[in-house]
């Protein structure tokens, strides 16, 4: 199966899908795009049938030879499996475990802090909670990720994993939702080091929507 | 490597701990069991160097051939791996991702929505958040369930898998969270087959603390 037969259902700045898109990149993927606008905007977009490709009508969702895969992490697990032998994705219980444990990280800690805090500022948050808590949240997580890396080069394996890749979205972000990374030298030696990976993809610029940058 | 190696650092009422002991029982697994308190609630529980175990310092942990496991998904992805075969847990990429997509959903939308509600009710929740926020994501949740379950019997696969696992948990403890089952048909027909498994672990009996029950 050739990868020309891969489309994503994509938001530029989503966090989310661009840690897909990151993903496509390093493993050198080809790709169709079918831009999507926010949930609710109109325009014709997410298209009527958008809940038949994903039960919670968000975006990334990938078709894969004609199926529809949702969800982040899903849409990882599916791309370094089928077109990443074991190097970031390993199939032993144990290093699938390790790698598994920063995927969960990424989605709860690191999205409920820093990724709410990015939406929040730019007024594109249409959950729950405030700016406050989710900077509380971000605290915490970066905290936890500096002991990682200051101690580990990459956070599952010492390697690059699809950990990083979920991991590092919305930290590479942080400045846009007001959180300064000066106190995490370690984690922000990390982020070099995946944005010095081969194919590596850089985050789309800033809109300006949160306001200035927190540096 | 004898199941006897596994060592879980539980709390009873805990859902995240009782969705691994329930998928120890679907294995057939024994394991010791290591009671920690409350995070805050001191008496020496956790033990001061829980931290080396689990850097968010969370239950559950599981302690296999001397090596710690922390993160639900990830100590039920080792748990599937290592001796579960490819049952529980596919190993090819489009059965992995079909799993992997409900394993998110149930540590998002029902953890969120169904989990924080029956911790909040009990007086027993930390974090963020208000119950009628838990209330409206649950509903959420519960809606995305029922079309689901009301078409196939399991989450992924058309058999039990570990997604079934992760999202019974909270699921069955709804009436403790004040959330009602009876709209929900599909789900409480799939919550029976999910009991009705070979070596199926009952829940803890309810104590009461979050008020009566809804029914």
């Amino acid at each position: 199966m050739g990868s020309a037969m891969l489309k994503l259902y994509n938001r530029e700045r989503s966090g989310n899908c661009y840690k897909v898109r990151l993903m496509l990149s390093l493993l050198g993927l080809e790709y169709e795009k079918v831009p999507v606008d926010r949930q609710g905007k109109g325009r014709n977009n997410p298209p009527p049938d958008f809940g038949k490709l994903s039960p919670l009508r968000q975006v990334p969702v990938l078709i894969a030879d004609g199926r529809p895969y949702w969800g982040t992490i899903a849409i990882l697990v599916y791309l370094a499996r089928k077109h990443g032998g074991t190097g970031w994705l390993p199939n032993d219980a144990e290093g699938e475990a390790e790698v598994t444990q920063w995927l969960s990280f990424g989605q709860n800690e690191i999205f409920y802090g820093l990724g709410r805090a990015r939406s929040m500022r730019a007024k594109r948050w249409h959950g729950y909670g405030t700016l406050e808590e989710a900077h509380a949240i971000a605290a915490h997580a970066l905290g936890v990720l500096e002991g990682r890396v200051a101690e580990h080069d990459w956070l599952a394996l010492e390697r690059p994993t699809i950990a990083d890749v979920a991991c590092y979205s919305y930290t590479v972000f942080a400045p846009e939702g007001g959180i300064s990374l000066k106190s995490y030298p370690a984690v922000r030696a990390w982020l070099e080091r995946i944005q010095a990976l081969p194919r590596y993809l850089p985050t789309p610029p800033y809109d300006g929507a949160g306001g200035p940058l927190v540096e």
